[in-house]
């Protein structure tokens, strides 16, 4: 096991890496939490992994109870949120008492939210199955559910006390959701550290066989860096920017087609669009956009948006990237590559080019 | 005009005391918020200061909208915030936009707590209108809206960059709504000011007739103390606590009489019953108990449940107070008074005592 720490003062706390589910109850010890917990989970989740991580948590001396929300997206919203207080409320919860979420993005995202707004604030756990999960949604500590007008658009900052990952669960997981967690692998080796870039083009065999020590590795890196960037920068006031390289595409397609595309799949077409974008720029080479346009389609991910059937209107996802959290008095900031492992947040970038590489 | 000052590092602020409306606009100069302004009120409200507000902030350079709540503390839940999320939307709000909540406690609660959880967090602006807000919601940073099943259940800390006070506005307030903050005001020199207290005891007129030096004097002696204890104890992990005096009680007489008396009404009860547990559980003299409850009763306020007409049953305000948020384990803490000054936070009180009161 390898434990990455997320330095924030007195919000810190460890990222288990490698933790068995089995153990849960015990790795919850010392944290100070109250004897209730609800663990938050959907039914295949449930169906899956829920039962172990019930008994570890009993066996660790916690009163247990399980909340079910639907599998989907589409259910990541303020009405599920509420059914979550209700539940809590109706079992007599209070300010200790503590929320598990057992799944992926959609689970940690809503009862991080939950956690975040329970009696204003009670703490959480994040236990995540998915690979996206891992490497992004479960550490940093931004929660939140979608609003009919936009992703992510009701939230909150708000820290886990502890992060539970178990390799194993990857084993059960869909191809599809492998390889979109792996786009997010991608962004941290561009964002950060070419070596990891280089690392991710050799290795690919490896990790898409699930080779035990390639996957560790994945995720340690990944983690790292994310804990690194947030650590310095919490709540989003610079630095921590960087982490949406690809999302700013990779969000308005989501929106305009209604979630239909995967996350990680959307954010590689950002990805490949916001390198070509710095290309043509005048920031980058064309190697660039070639390099992440190659490796991106070696982990099987889409590249552009012809997976989608139709395209969605370019002025469709332009109007929506104004609504994108990150504009401010409505101009786009884009982070754009200056080379693998190095990226730049910007306000000044073409528009002309832009609609281009979406046309195209 | 006096100005007291929230110190919270880099979350600390200004409540300024006697600002005059007509100067909003420039008082909120160099907080760095963007242009756009959202300034969420209810009509009544927006009848009398609305206009006079509005106009100071356009005369600030500011982009204004307004954004009205119907008028009671029926509409301070979910429902009500997502209506906010979804102006906010359609006006293009970003992550600098700021909320300006004009009103009262209902208002202030629901107000910041949108602004806590719009885009994880915008900058928003205190502008209370009553003088339970000026000495009690609109300072420290507790935001939230009622669940079905308890009061202010969903929330967040979240701290303003600004209260401004135009103690003028006042004027204009129900006598009734004057008296509820009253208790408020009372509760501070129970907890922390025996100098207070005589203050309020000798100078029952001059407040009531709205005095405008007692007047300042009041709301900045609250806020001082009100300040003092928040920048020690944020997010209510000991000290805090002590602003409860009074409210174990009172929030279970709203809740159990589905809010049909105004809570400093509510939380006057809640102080002379807490008195009277702290002299039955040996705490105090009786004393404390008879000038509490004779100042409560200078004041025009209720000192016991016959304002209500018919009495909640003393079982349901038990339960009630075993969901409140304070609560752990299912044990209630009592902020109780040693003397005129000077509380306790406390799990050791007399439950027989405590049923005693609520029949009597």
């Amino acid at each position: 096991m390898h434990t990455v720490k997320l330095s924030l003062g007195e919000r810190s706390y460890d990222i288990e890496i490698g933790a068995n589910l089995d153990e849960a109850g015990a790795r919850l010890q010392g944290l100070c939490l109250g004897r209730k917990m609800a663990v938050v989970t959907n039914p295949t989740v449930k169906g899956l992994y829920g039962g172990r991580l019930i008994e570890s948590l009993k066996a660790g001396g916690f009163l247990v109870m399980s909340i079910e929300i639907p599998d989907g997206e589409q259910y990541k919203n303020l009405d599920w949120v509420n059914s979550i207080y209700t539940a809590l409320l109706i079992n007599s919860f209070d300010r200790k008492s503590a929320l598990v979420a057992l799944g992926g993005g959609v689970i940690g995202d809503l009862t991080g939210f939950a956690a975040a707004t329970f009696m204003r604030g009670v703490p959480f756990v994040q236990v995540p199955t998915t690979l996206l999960a891992m490497v992004d949604s479960s550490v940093g500590g931004k929660t939140g559910v979608n609003h009919p007008m936009g992703k992510n658009m009701i939230g909150a900052f708000y820290q886990p006390k502890k992060v539970l990952m178990d390799l194993s669960v990857l084993r059960g997981l869909p191809r599809e959701e492998l390889l979109s967690g792996m786009a997010e692998v991608i962004k941290y080796g561009v964002i950060r550290d070419a070596a990891f870039f280089d690392y991710l083009e050799k290795n690919r065999e490896k990790i898409l066989s699930l080779d035990p020590d390639a996957l560790e590795y994945v995720v340690r890196r990944s983690c790292e860096i994310k804990a690194e960037v947030v650590s310095k920068d919490e709540r989003e006031g610079g630095l921590r920017a960087v982490l949406n390289f690809g999302h700013t595409v990779g969000h308005a397609i989501e929106t305009a087609e209604n979630y239909r595309m995967r996350h990680g799949y959307a954010v590689a077409v950002g990805m490949v669009y916001a390198s070509r974008l710095a290309h043509k720029t005048g920031l980058c080479g064309a190697a660039v956009p070639e390099r992440v346009e190659h490796l991106v389609r070696s982990y099987n991910l889409p590249s552009d948006l012809s997976a989608l059937g139709r395209k969605p209107a370019v002025a469709a996802l332009m109007d929506t990237m104004q609504l994108d959290k990150k504009a401010e008095g409505g101009k786009v900031k884009f982070v754009l590559p200056k080379r693998i492992g190095e990226v730049v947040i910007t306000k000044e970038w073409d528009e002309g080019a832009l609609r281009d590489i979406l046309k195209s």
